[in-house]
């Protein structure tokens, strides 16, 4: 049985077709240019092929509630063309399949629980960490949707006491977000991220942030796993210094077989970057066998 | 149809005995000393009592998941007594009912969920403040389990720049329960909360670090209602200076009709201080109703 799915990033779109066990037959890119230039030739890919669903993992911020009259438009974004833009709608009305639909960040932490190391979990955060930061997360069995999603990326953190950089965020300029995604590390040192992997000060000081971010995960959703993906989290070197911080920080007042295994508790994305798409395909399938059953 | 509720609280017992709809028929309470001393006569007090199933709401840390070996026991608290006490192992034994067992603070949550004033909703923070701090969580229609519960009363969170109060958890220092809790609140200003009333500067940087949390838990967990309940939130004009900072704070970044409402967001509990006492009735529900379906 084959499924389509689409990483619908605001740089890039990623179109692959794959199997229910998380094989990839065929996978292809596009930049994200505006819908009416970009949609057309994904429907143009996906409706060449022969599947039985397409699972969608968009960016953010979406409407992922299927009760809600706007669910499956980009909201408020950046990025103008797409504001307010029916991706779902596009995809349903050209395809008339089933579509399976969420974020891009929560489709990546579906990708590792279904075919990655998180198999079995009950709870687990995925954190994305590149051009912006996000967090998807998995809570009681089900990604996690609210009011509206995750936006863990732009929480609240503390300045370092020797940090003078105000931070980049156009909303809250030191959020996590602005203080510790690629951009923010570029402007502070003024040099790209993969240019300063000798510097060890980047390293302690972006452990710190993030090591303040996972902290309040931990403390606020006791996931049983924390991965970190994204173009920043290829700095394998960031690994031990996070997880020493959030040891610090944590300061003894959790104490779980997980907290006192760090090293298998906070861990780098195990799919190849292939996470987000290999979500969306389980995204596809999952909305197949829930229409399904609900024919039946 | 009769249930059983023990809301354990690390000052004092509270035991009712009422119905399936929420009404309390009897209530009294203890004050916690050791499991030597008040175990027995809380025994005492539900063994005389015709009820189908008893419900539990403990101070923590606890062990909430029944996988666990170590399931209803009170793990590593400064109360040393309670220290691996298995609470609900010694009322399974003597009772022989179902026995439904969460956090305190869980099962404040469930109370406001089920009797209260989040009714059909799906996800929901309940953050109690009083001589500590805790946060109940519901999320896609559970009570928030991970590899513990939540323990959102200790995320870290920045200091004002005119507080110099170096805040009083003996685990973080300054963390959300070391600067807002009661005990921080007497030790920085001189007073107990209630008699500082009138004195707007308290309330002022009280709003400013709850404030700080309620938005990390709103970027993190997207909830669709926060309710503050304990004994700092009996100070009423806490709420607008609350709502006026989370939305300074989130500064526009999430645009949802709770955000827009946040006099309907962002409230105080609604169940006369029973919250966590009705909550426990409706763990004892749910647990009898459970093992029911699964007997037959």
């Amino acid at each position: 049985m084959l499924f389509g799915a689409l990483e619908a990033g605001g740089t890039k779109m990623v179109m692959a077709v794959g199997d229910e066990k998380g094989n990839i037959l065929e996978q292809k890119s596009l930049p994200t240019l505006t819908p009416e230039e970009t949609v057309p030739e994904l429907l143009s890919y996906f409706s060449k092929k022969e599947i039985c669903a397409l699972g969608i993992g968009a960016f953010g911020p979406v409407d992922v509630n299927p009760q809600s009259k706007s669910f499956g438009h980009i909201l408020d974004t950046p990025k103008l063309a797409w504001k307010n833009y029916n991706l779902y709608g596009a995809f349903q009305e050209k395809l008339g399949i089933p579509i399976g639909f969420d974020t891009d960040v929560n489709s990546s932490c579906l990708g590792e629980i279904t075919f990655g190391q998180a198999g079995n979990l009950n709870s687990v955060v995925y954190l994305t960490i590149g051009t912006g930061i996000g967090a998807g997360i998995y809570v009681n069995g089900k990604l996690l949707h609210g009011m509206l999603h995750p936006e863990g990326g732009h929480i609240m953190i503390t300045r370092h006491p020797e940090d003078s950089f105000e931070g980049c965020c156009p909303y809250h300029g030191g959020c996590l977000e602005g203080m510790a995604a690629g951009p923010a590390i570029e402007k502070r040192w003024g040099k790209r991220a993969a240019e300063l992997e000798q510097e060890s000060a980047v390293w302690e000081l972006e452990a710190y942030y993030i090591a303040q971010a996972l902290t309040n995960y931990i403390l606020i959703l006791s996931p049983e796993k924390i991965i970190l993906g994204g173009g920043v989290m290829h700095q394998k070197q960031l690994f031990p210094l996070i997880r020493e911080q959030v040891k610090k920080m944590l300061n003894g007042y959790i104490n779980t077989k997980e907290i006192s295994s760090l090293d298998q508790y906070i861990v780098p994305a195990s799919l190849k970057d292939n996470q987000g798409i290999l979500g969306c395909l389980q995204l596809a399938k999952l909305e197949y066998e829930q229409q399904v059953k609900y024919v039946q």
